[in-house]
């Protein structure tokens, strides 16, 4: 956090929505809607990753739908990198290789395009909030299997008692705000 | 297009890749992930968005999930302004309107939360693609709804034969590349 105009983690987490019982019973939702409608927060979220990546030689940055978007787009827009979406089975029209990952109660499956990155690129993995790591491994993986290099995974928000990063083992793993 | 390093329309229409049968056969598709991995024509699109609305005083842009996403994101952090994403119901934590549109086949439904936008701001809504236009139709009522005012509805790609402008009928219509 470098400019006056930009918001601290405390303020940050501030702004995020804590919504009880969603999507199930017992889970604390962090809401980052709130965030979105606020653009100094936004811009202070966007350009504090931009900053920690500046040096880091990314080609691409892979994005996972749909939340993930919302981060990832204007990262991509900013640091003038490739915009590489992940998406859910059947959704991208192109030739795909998919990666199933684990989820608490059955399994979920990430796809994305065969010629999405290039052998050798640095590509680093963007989602608005890392949980158990599944969805950001899976999409890790994938690249992995195109021969890219993954940098490391950048996040919103870490739900730190979920251990995620145990997940993510061996890669840099970077988030904004810590819970 | 102001710039010499901008793109014109035949050059990013030379990027967008044709898919054909998908998601359905006969359905010739319009592929924007080239567009995204491909900084400059990325940068082109936000930047011709930007400044097509610049004095337009917008509060917000409303984008569609998913793919809507990728482009009302970076348009949203350049331009300074609020976030709102409009989702496939069940997917927004707080409290929701939904609004119900027509498909060829069928019908979906859009939501979009309650505190969104304040009544009397002037909010663009922004996809990706306008077909038939229904689920940018559906967006802009879940808005009106709202009290905001929609200012209108900006695109990447606009499938012309469709005559998606009909559905919008009264609202200025924007799109950067026609087919």
């Amino acid at each position: 956090m470098v400019t006056e105009t930009r918001l601290t983690e405390e303020q940050l987490k501030k702004i995020v929505r804590d919504v009880p019982d969603f999507p199930r019973p017992g889970i604390l939702f962090k809401d980052i809607t709130p965030l979105l409608a606020h653009p100094a927060a936004f811009e202070t979220c966007i350009d504090a990753l931009a900053e920690k990546y500046q040096d880091a030689n990314l080609s691409a940055i892979a994005a996972v739908e749909a939340r993930g978007y919302l981060v990832g787009a204007p990262l991509a827009y900013k640091m003038g990198v490739s915009l590489v979406p992940v998406r859910k089975p059947g959704k991208l029209p192109y030739e795909t290789i998919s990666q199933k990952y684990e989820l608490e109660y059955g399994s979920n499956t990430l796809e994305i395009h065969k010629d999405a990155v290039k052998a050798g690129q640095r590509v680093l993995v963007v989602d608005d909030l890392i949980a158990t790591g599944g969805s950001a491994r899976a999409t890790g993986d994938l690249l992995s299997r195109l021969g890219a290099h993954v940098v490391g995974y950048a996040f919103l928000i870490e739900l730190t008692f979920l251990n995620g990063r145990d997940t993510l083992q061996g890669f840099d793993v970077f988030s904004l705000m810590r819970y």
